[in-house]
């Protein structure tokens, strides 16, 4: 069951909400845009809301909860403690627990925090005739521990995190041109070329994801990630934290390549599928 | 007299029309667009205007004159028979002198083409803090042919012409970004990383302009360039042209950021000025 494919982001919801689906979300929820889960108690999210805004590319902000409400409502019809697939629960940095339902985890001071996803302009990449190989290669996207600070905010700290992809160094170009525009999905690279510059050591071996597909004559193009807050909670080390597991991640009901009208606008929120 | 410094750009052109300005066009005429410059005559005009509508990316079209007329009137109050400081005469592809005024080569049958140029983007990209490496040494770009061929039309043909500018991954990233909307003077690069990609073997030797500035962990950016056309010259051999001397350009009464808005949209030529 987990692994049928449902385009319709509210139906995709409901699966996941029965517990029916707790899977992956790529290729999932049709064109919908995805994003990262942060949930923090309330005397830690002024902070990390500060983190966010001072770490726009790998931190660009969807939507922040009400303290103690699970609902999302500009980004649908959402209850946070059962729609998400998989989550993931730290306890001061480290990794606890991985439930597929946070219900019994909520309480009355918690915030949500919902980040950009790179989904977004991949499928932007691929209407464009950009190779991204990893998708077309069926893997996870390789993430990489960078030598580039965040900008720290209160107790938040830590080093960017990027994914990579391969490509021709024309393609490249056109990438950059085409992420320029998704301020809300990580935006334009933030480096291509030569990994060692921002102290990867080992192209092959990733600190996050699968190792990545290189064909001949590609250059390897870094995007600021959405993993960023996973790194940055682990060097953090907050009493409390929960996440989404890498690749599970919240589906909204808004277009993904409407996000920044959406969410940047003075427009309604979507109708109809919420 | 040739290296004062003249920043209204149709003082600058009286003064090249009288003689008294006969050097290069960098740094002069303030921030008004500059452009390269092709004269045919009208029996190869039309195969010319279509190579350049198959070729925007080196041969942006910013205005092309009525036959016979020596007038410019959407780039201002100009007489291309005078108007440029230096000249090149060019008979069966080859160069055959290098005057500095042209009213006694003028025919009845001689159409104008005025090509974009990357002085127009050069100074956005100082603006945003990117480094132009040759324009701090006080050199002119590295220009270089390259193994892609131009989209042939009737017998123009030729190669590709970049210039090079190198600077660190994260300029070439806002570089991309930067020069996407100046399609007028030449858009975003055509390519970046190894030069061997396109066909360039030896990046210290170009063949135009001077050798290239290099800083340590630079990346070599190429874009398409407005000297193209020389080469399809060189290659096709009509019977007779005329070019503007390299770095010698016509310069207009277009202020360079308004470029698009004035060229592409509906509005009046600017006032003023011309």
């Amino acid at each position: 069951m987990a692994m049928m494919r449902i385009d319709d982001p509210a139906t995709l919801r409901g699966a996941i909400r029965r517990g029916e689906f707790t899977g992956p979300t790529s290729g999932q929820g049709g064109a919908a845009l995805q994003g990262n889960l942060v949930i923090l108690p309330a005397g830690d999210a002024a902070d990390f809301l500060r983190f966010c805004q001072a770490n726009p590319r790998p931190c660009p902000l969807l939507a922040v909860g009400e303290p103690g409400d699970p609902a999302l409502p500009t980004l649908g019809d959402i209850d946070i403690r059962h729609d998400v697939p998989r989550y993931r629960l730290w306890r001061h940095g480290r990794l606890e627990d991985e439930p597929t339902d946070i219900g019994d985890l909520w309480r009355d001071d918690l915030v949500s925090f919902v980040i950009g996803c790179s989904f977004s302009f991949e499928a932007a990449l691929v209407a464009a005739g950009v190779p991204v190989r990893h998708m077309a290669g069926g893997r996870n996207v390789a993430m990489y521990r960078t030598n580039i600070p965040c900008r720290p905010a209160g107790a938040f700290h830590g080093p960017l995190v990027v994914s990579m992809r391969a490509m021709p160094a024309a393609d490249a170009i056109e990438a950059v041109r085409i992420c320029d525009r998704f301020t809300l999905a990580h935006g334009p690279p933030v480096h291509l070329g030569d990994p060692a510059q921002i102290g990867i050591s080992d192209i092959d071996t990733p600190d996050y994801g699968d190792p990545p597909l290189i064909e001949p004559g590609d250059i390897p193009v870094f995007w600021a990630c959405g993993v960023t807050p996973q790194a940055v909670l682990a060097a953090a080390a907050p009493g409390f934290a929960i996440t989404h597991a890498p690749g599970h991640m919240l589906v909204t009901d808004i277009p993904a390549m409407a996000a920044e009208r959406w969410l940047t606008g003075v427009h309604a929120p979507p109708s109809g599928s919420g």
